[in-house]
């Protein structure tokens, strides 16, 4: 001590401020650092976890798989017939959930793809058979999909099949209706299930011919080129839709389909900016599931809300799903719209900032902030924040204005839980009545407490 | 002066650092602002411009006039029938020049036009009728056109025909032909002729009738979006391309042409990030056009090189040209060549300066240093730097990333030699032997010396 005293002192202050200035006052040399003590209960098993010798192996195994997938479209199909699902299984959004405790835009489309299917005539009169149980509820990502909002996939919507050719592995993920009054944002109105009806006659059709003249679309290289031109993947697709249809169109032309249809799903498409979201999705799954089931491995591979419960999955965990209640986005709203007609957060869309995209990726968007809120300077500190809590920089999507620096990529369960930073998603927002369709869109976060429990089964993993 | 020295000393010092140095020293109070002295030889001149009553009132038309432009393409149609070029006319790039004083790529399009319209066998039999005089030569801005690198227009070329709807004033430019071996850079070789045919027999009718089903198409508002997407409108026009294609494609698709050709044309337009450029272009000249001679106003109305002169016409002074010679780019290039391989700066683009997108919104489309050379920051900072000598800030055309500041409008004359900084250019460069093409991209200026001729000329007119 004596000796410690004499020694020319260099101090590291870590958030004590106090201390920090007290020693600085004397002329001592202070570095400060920011540090504050990781979630109160979780430090035994943090301890645990760091302390396992197959982290970070493990972690940056799953890194190398998740850049090492290059998603394709390869085809276009009905659902009933590449998902193998029956006339009374209905898919949904986020982690499993049952009619009673479904929220209402989950009702909402549930109720509208009844009419769909033609169970029933009128989507009121599924009502019953849901109560009852006669229809089976299953979560998307069960069946390596993912939907948007209610994420509901029935036997007669087409579905866009995304392939990794390296190994063969599918994703899929339904067509985009456009915004406003759509079933996945839990409007059933008439038009909406006419709507579904020509994307089943039409689109789907004409969209697979296009896929199959065309050959793969490379949805991968297509994600690369967005995050360069103001996309983020969620809630801006505006470029990757653009060159989603000048990579199809061409062929969708020569497909001998009548040139009306043609044109007519070629106004679609150009006329819904959020058209490419359902294949940015399917190629973060497809990405992200091949990173599952890494022994050790701390990193989350799905986040996904189902408009009551926020669970996210973790690779050292298997399927398991560590829940909590979703959050009501704070966020712009449309018309009359406002905060008391939002229903909690919804959608497996969520899996675009599981990879780094989405409201991990805003500063390559700043003119999101016209559609969800906030400032330009908060879309730029939402992605640098990110990176506080991800293990690693993506080698393919860089952000310009960060010069080219990678998005932030793969969010480690103990980074979250040593910073108390929690992962920005950026979403849409939709009425909580059921039938009412998309209220806004804005900034949402998951439910701290689920980090606790993926850490608790993974502390567990590791003594095991 | 004894008073003064008794009072509170406040000092303003304006680039003086010894003397502000020495003063803060002593602990008076020193205010640094960034001053330099005007170029030397323009203070009298610029006493003069300054002073003239007029000059407020005539920029702020002059700006008021640009954004009240609303370009609207309304047709597609044969230079010949548009522009009553006869079989002998060919239009170019930049201020007027003749075929002695004309560079290579100049000379090559030249060469390559006089084959496509028929009026020589092979390209080298227009040498001599060229220097005989007996093709006429004249700037495409005498013709409310415009045209990117060397500029060739002849009669046989489609254009595309833009219109202010409130004024019915038009605006021209060819078709883009895509990067590389193309006549735009100086090339001449048969399958550079061969395209150009088939743009006038396929795509130019193709285009016109996709133009006259669907409508017109609002050129400015596709800029507005552009510049939240990446583009700065002169070497990334990649959303461009593709709001034009998602546009136009569904007439094109109904037009009643063959499937395959509409296919071939939309491969080409898709293939091609550039081919916006020529509505670009023609956009800016339609609204700087507007601005023309307005007395007083010391607004730059058009910047254009022909690959020998660079020129600057100025809302002041009329139809008269103010030319020094062109500079050798600074950047990247393609393959094997190298700075010797480059001609000097060539082409109308730099309307897409003079207006405030291209070089002045490199900020909006940090992803070009990839293109031109340079650092992001060095992007940023070029858009900041152009506030500095220009008059406004465009009401429609936001910078996300600068907190949505619209991008630096109106080049004033008296702020380049009141401040020395120069219009930030960033350009395509072609190879300085006639028939090579492109050989990079990169950054280019003005020369200096063009600004006090035009400072004089305004003088002239002030002094009136």
């Amino acid at each position: 001590m004596t000796d410690l005293l004499k020694r020319d002192l260099q101090l590291i202050a870590a958030g004590v401020d106090l201390f920090a200035e007290a020693a600085a006052g004397q002329a001592a040399r202070v570095t400060r650092i920011d540090w504050s003590p990781p979630l109160a209960g979780t430090e035994a098993d943090l301890a645990t976890v760091l302390a396992d010798p197959r982290r970070a192996d493990a972690n940056a195994e799953a890194v190398r798989r998740v850049q090492a997938v290059r998603a394709l479209l390869v085809d276009v199909l009905p659902a009933g017939e590449v998902l193998g699902l029956g006339p009374r299984t209905m898919l949904h959004a986020g982690p499993p959930i049952d009619w009673v405790r479904a929220s209402g835009p989950l009702r909402g489309a549930l109720m509208g793809a009844a009419a769909f299917e033609g169970l029933v005539a009128d989507p009121q009169d599924a009502v019953g058979p849901l109560e009852r149980g006669e229809i089976t509820l299953d979560p998307c990502h069960h069946h390596s999909a993912v939907g948007p909002m209610a994420g509901v996939i029935t036997r007669s919507m087409w579905v866009f099949v995304l392939e990794d050719p390296a190994t063969g592995r599918r994703a899929y993920c339904s067509l985009n209706e456009g915004l406003g009054k759509v079933l996945r944002y839990g409007a059933y109105s008439d038009d909406v299930i006419e709507r579904l009806r020509w994307m089943s006659s039409v689109l789907g059709p004409i969209l697979q011919a296009g896929v199959r003249r065309n050959g793969p679309v490379d949805v991968t290289a297509i994600l690369a080129q967005m995050v360069q031109m103001g996309d983020e993947a969620h809630n801006r697709n505006r470029a990757g839709t653009l060159m989603l249809l000048r990579e199809l169109l061409p062929a969708m032309i020569e497909s001998g389909f009548p040139a009306s249809d043609v044109a007519e799903a070629a106004r679609f498409v150009g006329g819904n900016d959020h058209f490419f979201l359902n294949l940015a999705m399917p190629a973060c799954k497809l990405a992200l599931d091949a990173a599952r089931d890494i022994p050790g491995s701390t990193m989350v591979v799905a986040m996904a809300r189902n408009g009551t419960d926020f669970g996210i999955q973790v690779s050292g965990t298997g399927d398991a799903w560590f829940t909590g209640a979703a959050q009501v986005p704070d966020g712009l709203y449309l018309g009359d719209f406002g905060p008391d007609d939002a229903n909690p957060d919804i959608g497996d869309s969520a899996i675009t900032e599981t990879i780094g995209l989405g409201g991990f990726a805003m500063a390559a968007a700043p003119a999101i902030v016209r559609f969800v809120g906030g400032t330009v300077a908060d879309a730029l500190a939402n992605t640098r924040r990110m990176y506080e809590i991800t293990l690693a920089e993506h080698a393919t999507f860089a952000v310009p204005v960060l010069d080219f620096r990678g998005t932030p990529l793969g969010i480690d369960v103990t980074k979250v839980l040593r910073t108390g930073i929690l992962p920005q998603i950026n979403t849409g927002m939709a009425g909580k009545v059921a039938g009412t369709g998309q209220v806004g869109a804005g900034l949402v976060t998951p439910p701290l407490d689920i980090f606790p429990k993926a850490l608790r089964a993974l502390a567990a993993a590791a003594a095991a």
